[in-house]
């Protein structure tokens, strides 16, 4: 049995000012049920210090966490029953992670008010959509009109080893030095790394206004919680607006060597970048690693070449083992970006000229029927086949660590993928080294979520 | 004809942050017919310069001037046609009016947007309405959730004698040196002394953050501009929502010698101390005025005692010809609302408790047909008396310098009120006095727009 | 009896962090002689109240007023005997004027301790003098790297109409509005005025940062006490360094209509500015006052040009009773500052560049043998005129209102002055129209300090 | 060859407002001796990437590194020729490092100008030289009156191994949890570590002002250069001063696991200690290391008992491999501080209350003779005995790593120790004991620079 502590907080940096209304919402949030969504997004939160991508395993040891509002007319407070007791120093919550935990509360509520019971943004269309990303961003205070272009997304996976640890944190702290921040999914190592080489660059730049932005969203954050380094954190509603998020906040991308989520994103940047709107978008991608991912990334760039031609190449550049270069790279990137959106007066904190199409944005639920008819075809034009590889690969995330997912396989077995034969063994062989290196789970033997028809 | 200069500006603390679709909202703001109020608002705050209360005049000085919202994707500009001169220094427009200018924006759109389109809010209700209140102020940035109780709300005419004019700057001055912060309806006389007062004051005692809050409404704002000291300003939909921003903000209530406008603020505010769920409220009313206004608080005090009875008196203190008394006791009076909402938990920046009648929440359009229908009788109950006395001060304030009004009377002759004999006569008398005064208006003879039947 | 406050304080914004050493050479000042000094100044500034000129009066008020420096070892405090009550609100100093005393107490022990005891600087030295200037100043806080040039330096009577007054309001206006900060040698009048306005236009502009700076030296303060708005006092140890503060400091000059303390700036100034090495000098000069003081500036001008040549009108521009003029003027000028000064690679914040005569830095103690044996002719260089006739006029400002000097024309009657016949009648008519437009004194009749041989 | 970066920068944080007196004796360093003191400083300054304690290979790789103070009217500018190149980023020095070196220049100048040449300080004394520390630190920014007690000094050696270093980055963690900030004296290892933890829980907690304060001195800061993270940076004159630096400033202390260095500054705290003067003197003292630690501070413990007697152990407790432990420990003797400080009105900034000896605040000039002359026998008092070994350890210090005393050593050979017999006995085992962890140099084999005759 885990250590826990029983107690009752006051939001941090959000929600000091509610209305009554708001108030009494939130305190019902059982009865919305958003109860649920809440604790298991707040367990998480809280339990930033042991890390796990096990969603079913943390739930079952904090079984009997619970979170509840509670009403006062000068705001609301936070009772905790049963929480993480490591979320804690000698009683005292955190700061960082009170700001977390209120931001949890903040998105959630926001989203089910504003968004999803107002019907004020109609998400059946790319323009609603779009805007309803902007709106949660903006409510979160992730948009920051005074600010130069300086946002570096950096992907990779979540269970990669000591190496590649230190080469992603080696990284943020060459992004650093240069006056760049960091923004990834949360979650430990490639999402983690970074954010603390950077850190530590930022102190020694005196930067005192460093951005460590996590994104995350509801069925991910018990997998990736954020670390409390995270200085700012969204929760959006689903994964294809949290990937909207990355691409429109983002003033350049890094990936970093990691697993199906990984190559999720990839397929998901690479498929909009592909995109005829976005031909002259300025926006610097880099895909690097150190010395022994060299050949990661060689499967990776043939598998992109073989499924959406060699026209894809003009959207990446492949450094290996490199961490100044990529700073430099990057650095000069984020200057373009920031030359370009001045020259046709767009917004530093939100890429509104980026066409994102509608396959990309329509939330994919990784159910067994979806997942066995996605059409995995070299004849798709090529958007569409990246779509539908992208959807591929966020089933497969499902599957391994988020809770839907699980208890679907756990019910039913794996998932069945159809694809044409050529196609479906190189995606053998590419889920196969992912396997190979250990990178579809952080500990324990894996077993396959998937089979290849 | 007036100087005037035309330009483009960038909104100033507020709507930096705006989404495409909003931006296109406000671009399209004639459609919505939202065109023209902006365009009264914005001149208002431009004109700044000269103190006017005849709307009528100010519109026709300056009917050729525009404003327009431009569409940039980095965000909004404002178009400005032949705007007021002395708003600028040397081409540049003075910082304070800027940020007036975007508040006027903000508040009017938000207001269209969020309160009367989208029903999110239900305005037939008190609660709807408190919370309506309660969203605009917040939006604005009005709501501080750090601070302690400070803000003095000072009430009083815009049309005063130099000799009320230095004593309420008086007031301000000694307000301020005790570390309180003001907040009026804009617009010169009692709404601006105290400020200026306050502002030397905070100078003195090093005090950096005061603050000088103006809440306005469309109808009033042409005729009481907020001086450039306003350093935030809000623009409320109707004078009831204003008036009960005042009451709930206010953590004390200072009234200087007025006309109707003040006349209409008292009993508003005592209609509803009367109520008996405010029974034990903490919120100190204190009326002052030199030496001379001695006389003129006697009168106001007959008329209340008569009309709302004795207990009335237990509500207000007067304090003739003593700066320093006044701030002493508001000081002491602030300090027992922090105790008061200490004990109960209830927001500093916030009066939830306080119950509005929904009497007083109604707007009440001052048409001929409702002014002559005003029910004006003892033996209604107290709370309705004040309540329809109210009404009656503020169709007369909407005659005297209110657009809408002016036009009204013009076109119909003066409004007809009705009531029983006595009361007809003390406030025959009291509105007489009011003329005698120069309380009316600030230039020029006063013809009343109102008869007694 | 004026009404007094005892009481014991702790520094605020200088002194903080002491030496036990400091602490205890503040604690003996009684017998270092710099007691009676610091009680004086101290008074003054805690008097700021009550506008006087009369320092033998104010002495003789409060002549049971006391300040004893409290040795403690976390710091010093302040024990304060009889003090003017006015500078306190309900018992707590005003923190403007708490700030003011520290300032007092860290120029008077600084001067004493560190340029006068141990003779670090050659003060018989041109070279010498400045740096002492210089390091008064940065001790004071005064020198500020990070900011471009502002700095208007006001010179003006502390006896001024209201008229005249309320111009000098009106200019600090419209400085204020162009982002320009004020500085003074304190005191009332023209001393005050610009700082007022000023004020109220950073308001408006949001400039929070505005510079309320005065500049006093122990002989003058008691006559001239800083308002509670100057939010930086340095007291300079002699009337010369403080003229040398002024000019080093300043990024351009106004002066006001005033009596001999104005003409002794003057002449210091423009002695300064005829001087061959500082022929190409930028530093604006504005003399300008409100209509009816036309005739006054006619005077001055008439006079320098009679003692200093037609050569002088190049150095200064007069510009009567337009407020936006003299402001846009010097807000030309200070540009062409800040572009001057960064070609030649020199600090904003203190002028080095400028030569200060040695006859101008010299203390002149304004003894009756000193006075009387001043040369005052024209075959004379013009700069040794034009420092004796500063002389001249600083030996009347003595004797009008600085303690010493009161007394040595109370013990030994006026002084002496001797010039050259047509010299003499010029002279004699200026110091006329001064005493019969009320420039000597604040209150009471006139009786001149000196007599013309 | 290193790479190296000729340039000219603009010093920061220090330095901004010079006299011109003051450039340009800084310009004329060269002949006032100090040009080669400095010269080494900053280059220690700008190795900070590269870990060395080989002074001579430092001043060897660099050789013809050189620094120049360029003068200019706005200000210094520093020259530097062949600076090491890790010290920029594309070409622009990193802004710590650039701090750091404006740091160096400060206080050479400083101790030189103020402390050494003027004789404002008896440092034949102890209170001249108790106010020489006093008035270093104060000009350095070090003293931050509003800040409550929360400086902890960390000591240990800067040649440890992973184990330890990964001990003290944790214990740090703890320490920066609970919102204490780090001293150390720079340089690698246990200098190190802790501020390394700190800053990442500061940034958990948001505490954006954590201080982490490094005091060196000259002979040093080669060897043990300010790691960037450092935020405020101090060089002492000497040795001796650094250690009543670290005693008056800290508010507990940490002891963690090191070389002869770590056994000086023990010697010299408990001597303190020990004194009857500090018999109630409230300093919390934590001797810590990881498990494999144990056996060392028994070695230690062992030693102090031996040669102080049972008595010392009531100055320090013995934490092992417990971070949590000693944080809150910790925690509790910094609260015990305040509380003591409060109560006796003593700063919270400087330790005025502690008596250090003069045995312990001479210079100690480590030469053949006085190394030799050294009594070390049991017959002593304690505070002799303690201030001769720490006479000895601090010359084995200057035999290792310091450019003189490596220099001495390599043209005399070793320093030669006297000591009566098991004295002798134990201290060779723990002179041993530390050869053979390797906590003499950083790399290499290490060759005693001492004998025990």
């Amino acid at each position: 049995m885990p250590e826990t502590i029983s107690t009752t907080i006051s939001p941090e940096g959000s929600l000091e000012i509610l209305s009554q209304h708001e108030v009494s919402r939130l305190h019902d949030t059982s009865r919305s049920g958003l109860h649920e969504l809440l604790r298991r997004c707040a367990l998480a939160v809280l339990n930033c210090g042991t890390p796990t991508d096990d969603s079913l395993a943390l739930m079952e040891a904090y079984h009997d966490f619970d979170i509840e509002v509670i009403q006062q007319d000068r705001g609301v407070r936070l009772k905790l029953t049963n929480a993480p007791a490591e979320a804690f120093v000698d009683g005292r919550m955190i700061r960082g992670i009170r700001e977390h935990l209120s931001a949890v509360l903040r998105d959630i509520v926001y989203v089910y008010n504003e968004i999803q019971s107002h019907q004020r943004f109609d998400l059946s269309t790319g323009e609603g959509t779009t805007n309803a990303v902007f709106h949660i961003l903006r409510k979160a205070g992730t948009l920051k009109p005074g600010r130069d272009p300086s946002l570096v997304v950096c992907w990779g996976g979540h269970s990669i080893n000591r190496e590649e640890y230190e080469y992603t944190k080696d990284v943020g702290y060459h992004l650093g030095l240069r006056e760049l921040d960091i923004c990834t999914g949360c979650g430990p190592g490639a999402m983690k790394g970074p954010m603390k080489g950077a850190n530590v660059a930022h102190a020694k730049q005196r930067r005192h206004q460093g951005r460590y932005l996590g994104v995350s969203e509801p069925g991910i954050i018990a997998a990736e919680a954020p670390n409390p380094i995270v200085n700012e954190l969204v929760v959006m509603p689903d994964i294809e607006k949290r990937l909207e998020a990355f691409v429109r906040l983002g003033h350049g991308i890094i990936v970093f060597p990691g697993g199906v989520g990984t190559a999720e994103e990839i397929l998901y940047l690479l498929g909009i970048l592909l995109h005829p709107d976005n031909a002259d978008m300025e926006l610097p991608v880099i895909f690097t690693g150190p010395a022994n991912s060299a050949d990661y990334f060689r499967r990776i760039d043939e598998f992109l070449v073989y499924t959406l031609g060699e026209a894809v190449r003009r959207h990446y550049r492949i450094i290996i083992a490199d961490p100044t270069d990529v700073a430099r790279t990057m650095r000069k990137g984020v200057d373009a970006v920031t030359d370009y959106r001045r020259a046709r007066q767009d917004a530093f904190y939100y890429n509104w000229r980026l066409t994102v199409d509608r396959d990309f944005q329509e939330p994919f639920a990784a159910t067994h029927e979806a997942m066995a008819s996605l059409a995995l075809r070299r004849d798709l034009p090529v958007h569409r086949l990246a779509a539908n590889l992208r959807r591929a690969f966020s089933g497969i995330v499902a599957g391994n660590v988020k809770e839907d997912g699980m208890r679907a396989i756990a019910a039913y077995g794996p998932f069945t993928l159809h694809a044409e034969a050529e196609l479906m063994a190189r995606l053998d062989a590419l889920l196969n080294s992912f396997v190979a290196q250990g990178r579809m789970k952080l500990s324990g033997e894996y077993s396959p979520c998937y089979r290849l028809a």
